[in-house]
């Protein structure tokens, strides 16, 4: 333990301990003298293995996979949610990426789908996936997020569940296509227009509106999704993608896009979108996904392995710009310490936050806390609560009608290793 | 044409036309006027579509798979090639990154894998996954490559394949784990201690030596493979990743580490990579892969669809570290572009670069060549072929004995708009 130095309370430890060399982690390490045993082979290492397939796939050992909500299709919404708890690092694989699909995924034949670009410009045009791929194309990480994610957090009692289940509407990928600026030059823009309705091709035709300012800034119509085509579930064979921005705006399977002066009011900006306060307004809009973090690891579900060394480990992101900083806490928020961020830190994308801990055994509560390029910072829960209000229970055990929580997630280690969901 | 700027010949324009607006893309592009016909359903849009699937895969109307040298698993090596003429950005996916198997995926059950390191330690330990997963991790991007990638471009005549039969041994991820440098803590180092031989729990017990040095610098136990666990073919259920050298190196399957005061003169590292040099002699070890970059696009197998704009885009990357340059040619080498390197730039990753070109109808040959941070620059085929020799044919089409090839590919456009591979 020389060389861990504690920097907050209930055995947090300096961010830096792993970089300087000469860390006795070992102390608390499950690890075990070499033995002859050690290198006697197993099945596996006796005999040919399996065949190599054309498409890679996890090992059947693997459990990482989405949940669902909806497992038979049944004719209403299919929520399948990202296991972040299994994961680590920054990218989401294709397989993991959350999906919402409000009537199934749309089976598309890209050599018929076209996209049009029509209403308040010079020049209507229709582009097929060939035609756009011939354009200048740019690629960048960003994540999309489901306004409705992490809504068990409105729950007055704190739900017992998985960081999956709470925050799972969230992923983030490499993607890669032409910038909506580039195509509006194409069709030039009359300067009555100041909105654009995205529509997408799957039955619901599920259209939103967005302010032009953003569709010029970094909007893009995306055609690769870490390096392969669009999923299916993520809008094959093209989707709108509007980097920070609530992901239902981010339209899939997108077809059209009309330039306009007022927005649309769809279904999704004119009822679903738009929670009440307890004020009785509601937001008409609500663009940006606000800065927030959360912990992957421990959370609920893992079983600690005793006491000693852990890593404390997580995500954090804002739909303003860069993660600048995250203080991590094992006290319930007493004390605070800074955690590293996994570099190089990248705008509205997902960044891995850890942080050493060494565990005591006794009760502790882990909580995080971002701040963003722009100033903001993570709220307190009661912050949240106090101006969103609590929300309307729907279905249980995960849907309430509020919105764009970004309050914190809090862990409860218990003197037995088990970790619960709490409130502070 | 008015506002995109010729910067070399054969219709390459400067790489910032499109970050400026008001660039006139169109008259080169199929795009048509909208019409009534656009707005009508196609029949994906009338019905609902596919059921939600916990782990989500590519369209069905998607083709980007790995092509495979031995598809029925005969006893002997298996190559399974990333397909990059189909892909875009730097992210490879999961699914997509080349495996080389030499008995097939060893099918390993993660709890009973072990990790064991010993010889000149002066802790000999041995490493459950449970137990790696308690230390601190790291993410990173990083390429892996095989040393016989890009080995048909030794052929004396210009072999007629993809980016995918050609330069397919070569993919790049996001990989988290636990630096080697972190458990070398752990299990101290004996001063006498030079070397470390890598060993895999596959059936061959594939094993290859490492200086030291690298292990100490920035080599990992990967554990993760862009956020989700390594895929069976990467090494499940963990690898070596010694970023930037060559692939058969970062041993997958990765079961033991001795530490030792010479390398071992494994069958790998005293036969197969180590190739015979026209004056005689072999590299004994060759480790880093040299900068080296491709056009993926247009290239072998595009149809061009007619004189216009098009997109010229390919990848760079250097064992050595980042990509400070890339410029493009279309007309053989007779005149060079700089091209746009996408952003953030990191080391010992795939850069993707673009550059806008007008092509006006007549043949054209397209080249790319790469610039390192440490002022490597990427050689001529006339010198690889001068230094190295030219290997000697063992398997069509794809199979010659020497390795590390890292000159230019050149792609002939003639006037029908077909696309060949040609020497310059």
């Amino acid at each position: 333990m020389k060389d861990l130095i504690p920097v907050a309370g209930n055995g947090l430890l300096d961010r830096r301990a792993f970089l300087r060399g000469g860390a006795a982690f070992a102390a608390a390490m499950t690890s075990y003298s070499a033995s002859a045993e050690t290198l006697t082979d197993a099945p596996w290492s006796k005999e040919p293995g399996e065949l190599v397939p054309p498409y890679g796939g996890p090992s059947k050992f693997e459990k990482a996979a989405r949940t669902l909500s909806n497992p038979k299709g049944e004719p209403r919404t299919q929520h399948a949610r990202t296991p972040h708890h299994l994961l680590q690092g920054t990218a989401t694989p294709n397989g993991l990426h959350f999906t919402i699909s409000h009537a199934g995924n749309p089976d598309i034949d890209p050599r018929q789908h076209k996209l049009a670009i029509h209403g308040l410009v010079k020049r209507p045009l229709v582009f097929t996936l060939d035609a756009l791929e011939r354009y200048p194309m740019v690629s960048r990480f960003t994540f999309v997020e489901c306004g409705g994610n992490s809504s068990p957090l409105f729950s007055p009692e704190p739900i017992q569940t998985t960081v999956q289940m709470m925050h799972g509407l969230s992923s983030c990928a490499e993607w890669t296509g032409v910038m909506l600026s580039t195509l509006l030059e194409e069709t030039g823009v009359d300067p009555k227009a100041k909105w654009v309705i995205a529509e997408g091709a799957d039955a619901p035709h599920l259209s939103r509106s967005v302010p032009l300012s953003k569709i010029m800034d970094d909007a893009m119509v995306a055609l690769y999704q870490n390096g392969e085509r669009v999923m299916p579930g993520q809008g094959y064979p093209m989707r709108l993608l509007l980097p920070g921005w609530e992901g239902n705006m981010n339209v899939k399977w997108l077809r059209r896009l009309e330039l306009t002066e007022l927005p649309g009011m769809s279904y999704y900006e004119s009822r679903t979108y738009t929670p009440i306060l307890p004020n009785g307004k509601a937001y008409r809009f609500y663009f940006v996904n606000d800065v927030k973090s959360f912990i992957t690891r421990p959370s609920y579900g893992y079983a600690m392995q005793g006491r000693g060394f852990y890593e404390i480990s997580g995500i954090a992101y804002s739909g303003a710009g860069k993660i600048t900083k995250v203080m991590v806490s094992a006290d319930g928020g007493k004390s605070w310490a800074e955690a590293a961020l996994q570099q190089p830190v990248m705008t509205k994308t997902f960044t891995r936050f850890r942080i050493p801990w060494q565990w005591d055994g006794g009760p502790a509560v882990l909580m995080s806390r971002a701040w963003d390029e722009t100033g903001e910072v993570q709220p307190t829960r009661a912050e949240v609560i106090a101006h969103r209000g609590q929300g309307t229970r729907m279905l249980p055990p995960t849907a309430f009608i509020s919105q764009h929580y970004n309050g914190p997630t809090s862990w409860a280690v218990d003197a037995n290793g088990g970790v619960r969901h709490v409130y502070v």
